[in-house]
């Protein structure tokens, strides 16, 4: 490969990093008002478990297809969430780009959410991994589809927040 | 931007990398002595609750505003320590320089600390934030100020080792 | 340095960060059978505990120095497993190339696994340090050592997977 070559993926690596991390800091500082920006505009984001997902199971826990129904996702979290009873982290590892095709980088990671309660003990919420299609609007990177694929299975299901 | 300009700002973004992953594993391999290392003479390290810090309290379990304290802390950290009894694992995420102002940089990363006690288990002991601060003295990056900014309240005051 | 060298080093530091993500996905994955092919031939994968690797003691959980043995160990655990009793979730950070000798690259990281039990909660099964032999095979970096050296005591010895 050339080194032009290779310098773009380098920067197209390091700039989905940057993404993903922005993307967990958003939520983690509970900024979930631009939670949906991080999306195109026709997008897809599901939540559901490895089982299913395995499976070939469409029952997800979240399904919205559009950055207008990830808004409404916050803008009832909000309304529903009388206080804020739970503050998350998310660790994020090992994201890679495994394929892409025209503009669209497929890319997988690994993540843990911590979840603190009132109580201020800080517990393991929720494992798994992200499966991710990313593209770049005017150079930048946005979440074309974002599949978080959970491992653990004891999940809130009422009043999820973004993972 | 230019290509130098991307390769130097690349540059900068793995030497900070680089900082914190050294960082965190001294304080895992418990070579504490050559801790304060990693800090400028005249620095700022903080370990402050999320509470206090969204609500500006300046209440926190550690402050230390000199290279001098943190050495002192160490010294006395051995001294009380008389055996060995906790064993602490990092994990950092999210590494993102979120601004720089002159030749300071301003580093925003999520961390897990998990502590293995003498009974052999692990469990999460506290997660939460890194705000640093970032210079380079002769090439080589420190801390000008490093904010740990803790979600998990539940944390043995007395003898707090670095996080 | 020369701008070059800098190139070579840093793509050297995204490959040897690359195989480890693929590395800890493929074992999440449950891909066993593709894991042996991460190291070469003559190979050294071994587990050990914090204490004995501190303490210079030999004795490790797992033991195996050739591509050989990683694939029988494969084997052995396929049919010693007769369901799926859990997953495994890693996350890796903090990966240092700490020196280099000739084309042997010596690696250190920090690692997480989290455990999901059928009952679907997801725990913190194992802590510790890679500390990582690699050298590059027709361009492609390969495992010659990996050291896992662990925090938690507490581990199952009858069947243990890769960490």
């Amino acid at each position: 490969m050339e080194m032009k070559q290779i310098n773009d993926l380098r920067e197209i690596q390091l700039k989905i990093e940057e993404l993903t991390h922005a993307y967990v800091q958003c939520i983690d500082d509970n900024r979930l008002e631009e939670w949906p920006e991080f999306f195109t505009e026709d997008c897809l984001y599901q939540i559901i478990s490895r089982e299913n997902d395995e499976r070939n199971f469409p029952a997800s826990l979240i399904y919205c297809d559009s950055k207008g129904m990830l808004k409404d996702r916050i803008t009832a979290h909000r309304q529903a969430n009388i206080f804020e009873a739970h503050v998350y982290r998310h660790i994020v590892s090992s994201i890679r780009i495994t394929s892409h095709e025209n503009d669209t980088y497929t890319v997988h990671s690994n993540y843990a959410v911590f979840q603190t309660r009132v109580n201020g003990n800080s517990e393991v919420y929720n494992v798994g991994k992200y499966i991710d299609k990313v593209i770049f609007e005017d150079d930048q990177p946005k979440f074309k589809e974002k599949k978080v694929i959970y491992d653990t299975l004891v999940i809130p299901t009422l009043l999820v927040t973004p993972i």
